[in-house]
């Protein structure tokens, strides 16, 4: 089976074109490609399917004349996913990288809808991440103490925490404890500091994966916090893992960040 | 550039093809390709070259002649290191796959000198490790209580503890305080127990690198501390990332085990 590997501020991905839908992509097979150690590794897998052939209901506004391409998102555990900000701007870049698109502006399916994708000049990608939420203050207990921020909806759920003094003193080894009453399904949890005019850094707690070096719509949530309420902005968001930009206006926020595809060959595992 | 990924008990390396020793393999190219996100991910790369270009001196043993093929190891953070026993049978592994070596009795040159490795019929990869040496008892301490074992030297040093009531309930996550003045360059440390006659079960914790899933000189040096002084003896290991044989006389100790390439391709990354 062919495959890639690629990554967007280091939240990496196995790439595995099956344009006509001829594999039978099990979870164990996931499994077995994302495990660091005995197999490629990743944080999950990009299938890269027509819409024409996908095996599922279509999701809300994906058909397949308006989205060719559907992006087949499976966490590195074998299970479904809906979207990733930055898996998405991966798969754009194999997309084109590999000759399957042509175009510089792309609409691609994905569980959480259409999503559209600008092949930047420059080789980063900008997708739309949908509308984005800030909701009212929440708080969750982290090494004993409280760290209060705002609910922020991209699709999932985030609580989003300005913190003094750098995003590099808070400990994110244990998990944040949330609220359940106000996040019955658990959530993301961003720390961010302003840096200086438009640019914030941030450090993120992933619903059951740890601290990750980046978070797609994490960034967004933080950028979206960092918004005085009604407004537009442009921030750089800069995270262990890179650095992105979110642009945010009423319809929703971009995120335009690098995407990069490290190797290409065959496996075995598939 | 070509590269391959394998792995001999989840002790797995990116493997670089370079038999006319053109690659100027430099470690800041080492640290990408070992990268877990940003790059491919190994333990460490084994750069394959023909003894014959190696452009440095010879270790004592190996001559072009005799060891056609060369394993010039290299650590994750870009050191050079001298022998792997995982790596060599995934080394050997690549040889015989790819073409290189079309023997199943293979001398490979490594920086320790030469080794001899047999590539069996049902896939597993023999290799002889070299003498191994059990000196007298040492200790550490580890979560603050005492821990006892033989210090043992298969060309680097160890501390191989026997422990009771099996090797689950022991907490590696920090790493073991040893005596420096039995173990001035410091060592790796296993815990181990026998779960049957000629059966071991074994966790170890690495030297620089913490726990690891495998160590192919800390389950030589496992199986010969709990071999009685001057016995040989054949053991069955259990480790986290698999199971290997030592076969333990008096010349010294072979590890058979294992090896398994999972991927082929090109990467961009050197």
């Amino acid at each position: 089976m062919r495959f890639a590997k690629g990554h967007g501020t280091e939240n990496d991905f196995v790439i595995l074109p099956d344009p006509d839908g001829e594999l039978d992509l099990t979870p164990a097979a996931v499994t077995a490609l994302c495990d660091r150690r005995s197999g490629i590794g990743g944080d999950g897998v990009l299938r890269v399917i027509r819409t024409s052939v996908l095996d599922e209901e279509l999701p809300e506004g994906v058909g397949s004349h308006t989205c060719p391409w559907f992006m087949d998102y499976r966490n590195a555990d074998g299970s479904l996913a809906e979207m990733c900000g930055n898996g998405i701007r991966v798969f754009a870049r194999y997309l084109r990288d590999s000759g399957l698109a042509t175009e510089r502006f792309l609409r691609i399916g994905t569980r959480a809808g259409a999503r559209e994708v600008t092949l930047e000049e420059h080789g980063d990608v900008t997708v739309d991440m949908g509308p984005v939420e800030v909701d009212g203050p929440g708080s969750a207990v982290l090494d004993g103490s409280s760290l209060n921020g705002r609910v922020v909806s991209v699709g999932n759920p985030h609580l989003a925490c300005e913190v003094r003094g750098g995003v590099d003193r808070i400990d994110l080894g244990e998990p944040p404890r949330l609220d359940p009453a106000q996040f019955p399904a658990g959530g993301n949890v961003e720390v961010f500091s302003q840096l200086e005019p438009g640019v914030l850094e941030m450090r993120v707690y992933e619903r059951g994966s740890g601290e990750t070096r980046s978070c797609g719509t994490g960034i967004v949530a933080a950028a979206a916090a960092a918004t005085p309420r009604g407004e537009g902005a442009t921030w750089r968001v800069r995270v262990p893992g890179g650095e992105c930009v979110v642009f945010l206006d009423a319809d929703g926020a971009r995120l335009r960040g690098p995407a990069e595809i490290v190797a290409e060959g065959d496996t075995a595992l598939v």
